[in-house]
Parts: C-alpha cells; structure tokens; sequence
C-alpha cells in the first residue's frame, strides 16, 4: 500500500459508492477519507489545488477499453501517476427494497454498465433502458425520485449506500471484467520507480515516425504494455502517443530510450513510473 | 458519390436528425431511404441480413476520440468499409419554441456533445447537465415528455425534426470539430480500392512484436494514418490493433506488406480499401 497519513483526503469521480472509491482503499488502505467529485476533471483538480493529497481515476476497462477523458486529463494536467491497481468489477441489478424485477420498466446505468449487461437486458426485452454518466449516479437518481418502476445497475457498495435493494446480483456477461486505476499525486510527493513507466509523446508528422519511436524501446528490449493514440485538439487528424512501458525510469535502459525519443518527439513528457497495488 | 439505386436503405444508429443521416447524405446523395437504429449493432446487423444496402457510422471525432464500439463491432462483423466522409460537427442548444434560455435548469445531451460545449455550460453554471446516449435522441425526450425547463444539445436537423426551436447556436468551444463516418456494406457489393486501406490485427504476446508488425510498412514507405487498439474480450490485457493504411489494396506495396504482416500476425483482416467523398 502507499503510505499517506490516517484521514488522508482522495479525490475520485462519482457519487459515493464508486468503483474508484474501492480502488482508493486498494490503493491506500481503508483510513483515507473519500472525496467524492463530481467529474474526472474536478477530481484532476482537487489533488492540483491541494484540497486532495491524491486522486483515484479508472483508466482502462477490459470490456470497454480506455477511458479516454482521463488520458488527455493526464497530459493537460502536470499530476504524477504514483501506483495503480486493478479491480474486478461485477454489476448488481439494483432497485427500492421491495421491488421486484416484474415491476421494473426501466433501468439506468453508464452505457458501459449496460453494455456489459447486455444478456440481461435481451431477456427483458420490453424494460426501456437510459443511459447516465455514473453507475452509483444512477442509484442515487432512482432513490431521490422515487422511481419504483427503475431499477439502476452499479455495484454492491452503491446500493448499501443508498440503502437500497439488490434485485439479482453479478449480471454482467463476462467474468473477465477488470478495471485498472491509476492513482496520482502532485509530482514529487511519493518515491518514483517501480515495474512500469507510463509516458505521453506527440510526433512529427512524417512518415513512418510512430515505426521509428517504438524502435526506441525496441531496440533496448523495453516491453510495451499498452499504447494508446487521442486527437491534439485544434489540429485534426493528428494525434498523441500515450505508452506504459515495462520499465523502471530508475534503469539506464529506460533513461536512455526515453532520451533517443527526445530526439524524434518534440513533445515528451512521463506521467509516473510506479507499482501495482 | 457511391451509387446505390434510388430508395436504397442506409441504416444508421439514433433518432432521426442524427449526424450519421446526413454523413449519409454525403456518400449516397439524398434519393436513399435513411432506416434509423437503436444501436449502432442493430445498423451493423441491418446490413448482414438485409435490411439495408449499407450502413453509416462515426468511427473518429476530432475532439472526443475514436468510437470503439464501432471498432469492435468492425472487428466482429464481416462487413466492408466502402467509403468514408467528413462532417463538421455544429452544436445548437434545442428547446420547446417559447422557452427562453433563463427559463432552462436541465440540459440533456451525449456526454460527447456536452463535453464539447463546456464554455456555454460554464457560463451557466445552475443548469443541471444530464448525460443522454444520443443527440438527437435528448431532443425527443424533452419533447415527449414536454419538459419546458429543459433544453437538449443537437444538430440543427434535430431541431427541425422534431419541431423544437434553436435557441442558440453554434455552441462548441472549438470549431474544428470533425466526425470521420464509414460506409459498409456486404463483402463484395462495391469495387474495391482506394486512397485508403483499413485492417485489423491480433499479434502474440511477445516482446517488441507491434515494433515488428509496424516495420512491415514502415519498409515499404507505406504510411499510418490511424492506430487504434481494443482489448479482446476474455484475454485481459491483450489487444487488437486497427490501422489505417495511406495505401490502395490493388497496389503491389500494400499486398506485399500484408503478406508480410501475415507471418507476424495469428489473427488478420482486411476491413475495406476505399475513397473519401
């Protein structure tokens, strides 16, 4: 676990109850204070204006693939990636105690959720379904309003929370639903080094560029774990490069792949080398 | 333009009045018969089972990203790009004609479309944003259930749809907002080739194999306009890897370099070659 002092504040996106609060407690044990917000960006924010010591943000889903705000948050922001950790998720079908699944017309979740409930969601053919932006979100929006008729799908400590029903439990499709977080700090507040060095690059736009800067890593046997392209705002059709590298930045073969790509990106910036929790 | 007889059906993903109907538009001319679809599945399977000569679909947006549910979809489907175009994207806020903007408290649209218009959503800082999964289809949604407080984020042929009022427009922070949409349709509908090649890949797990798998184009001068990679469901952590070639199929280079491709790649396949209109 990484070491922050009892009552530490964490910022992570969502109401309480989020899957990254659970991550948050992975991360950091159980004594931290959650501090829910209510985008990712608010949650970028908290840790950058000190009202956090460090913030919990999903960054990529096996199902559903990346979170893709979150990477351009990473390189706008000049936050540090200091551990991260993954979750297994499973999806409860929550509802008003006393409800039963006859009753329910509709159900609301993330597009995510619901795209990962998606066996459920063909059985019962005529339930109409509404997509919101949170899983817990969807919970609290069922129980503030009353909707006896709705039923929400989120996780288990989403419906404790809100004190509410869970009407069929793990009914996502696929057993391999795993979310991987990642937990960030302002810089230099944790020790940096650990397995993996996650980096962000933009290119020249040559060809065979993107050839060239993987050579790098390549060239010194440095695995690549996980790349990832996101369009440069103003300047369509062109792209960043986001790659989490198997390698300690601590290692003379990281720092000097990291210094011949300096040579091909003139924009080069690393997000954190760190543990997996 | 891609010749389809007059009437011809184009199945696209939303309510009427979304961007993909007039992506439509621009590919096939106006005389083809547009069949809207609750997912963007459904406009896939359309196309498989005949209900419709071709679908239309965003795959890239200059500000949010690629769609990924289109990739995979792409990936599991056996249907060929045939074309593709470029839509500038215009946002206008839509609510019940009468309504001024001081009367609005909610404000309904695709996380998209109000992530794209964060400067007017600032400004107004008391409105409640609601994430919906569709554009055009938070239009409908204020309009069947008649929510005068509300207003929704869309296209101007939403609005006219649906008989609702502009009440502005214009609304996105940068102007150089651009959908990419693809055209597909059944294999072997169309003649082949083009400016452009797309194909999918799976690679084994092996140290510096998408190094490898990139030198085959990179040999040939062949250049990458797009990558893009998705986790495989059931294999956590390992990808499948979409690449836009600057390449026409019929071309000695682009066979070869496939060929090539071939010895590296377990899994591979060949999306479409096409023009852009």
């Amino acid at each position: 676990m990484l070491q922050v002092p009892a009552g530490a504040k964490i910022a992570f996106q969502g109401e309480p109850g989020a899957f990254s609060q659970h991550a948050g407690h992975k991360i950091f044990g159980t004594r931290i204070e959650p501090l829910p917000c209510l985008t990712f960006e608010d949650a970028f924010d908290a840790v950058a204006h000190r009202k956090a010591v460090c913030a919990v943000i999903p960054i990529e889903n096996t199902l559903a693939g990346s979170i893709h705000q979150n990477f351009d948050l990473l390189a706008h922001h000049s936050l540090e990636i200091v551990g991260e950790t993954l979750l297994r998720v499973e999806h409860h079908l929550i509802a008003h105690p006393g409800v039963s699944l006859r009753q329910i017309e509709q159900i609301y979740s993330h597009p995510a959720a619901l795209e990962q409930c998606k066996n459920l969601l063909r059985r019962h053919k005529k339930i109409e379904k509404i997509s919101f932006y949170d899983t817990a979100g969807s919970v609290k929006f069922i129980r503030d309003r009353g909707l006896k008729n709705a039923a929400a799908i989120a996780s288990e400590n989403a419906a404790h929370i809100y004190g509410m029903n869970i009407l069929r439990r793990g009914i996502e499709d696929d057993p391999e639903n795993y979310t991987r977080f990642l937990a960030l700090s302002r810089r230099n507040k944790f020790p940096s080094g650990g397995d993996k060095t996650s980096i962000v690059f933009g290119l020249k736009n040559e060809a065979g560029v993107l050839f060239k800067a993987l050579s790098v890593f390549a060239l010194r046997n440095i695995d690549l774990s996980k790349i990832e392209s996101r369009p440069i705002r103003g300047t369509p059709w062109e792209y960043l490069f986001y790659l989490d590298l198997q390698s300690d930045l601590r290692s003379r073969e990281c720092l000097r792949a990291l210094r011949h790509l300096r040579e091909l990106a003139p924009y080069l910036k690393v997000l954190g080398s760190y543990a997996t929790f």
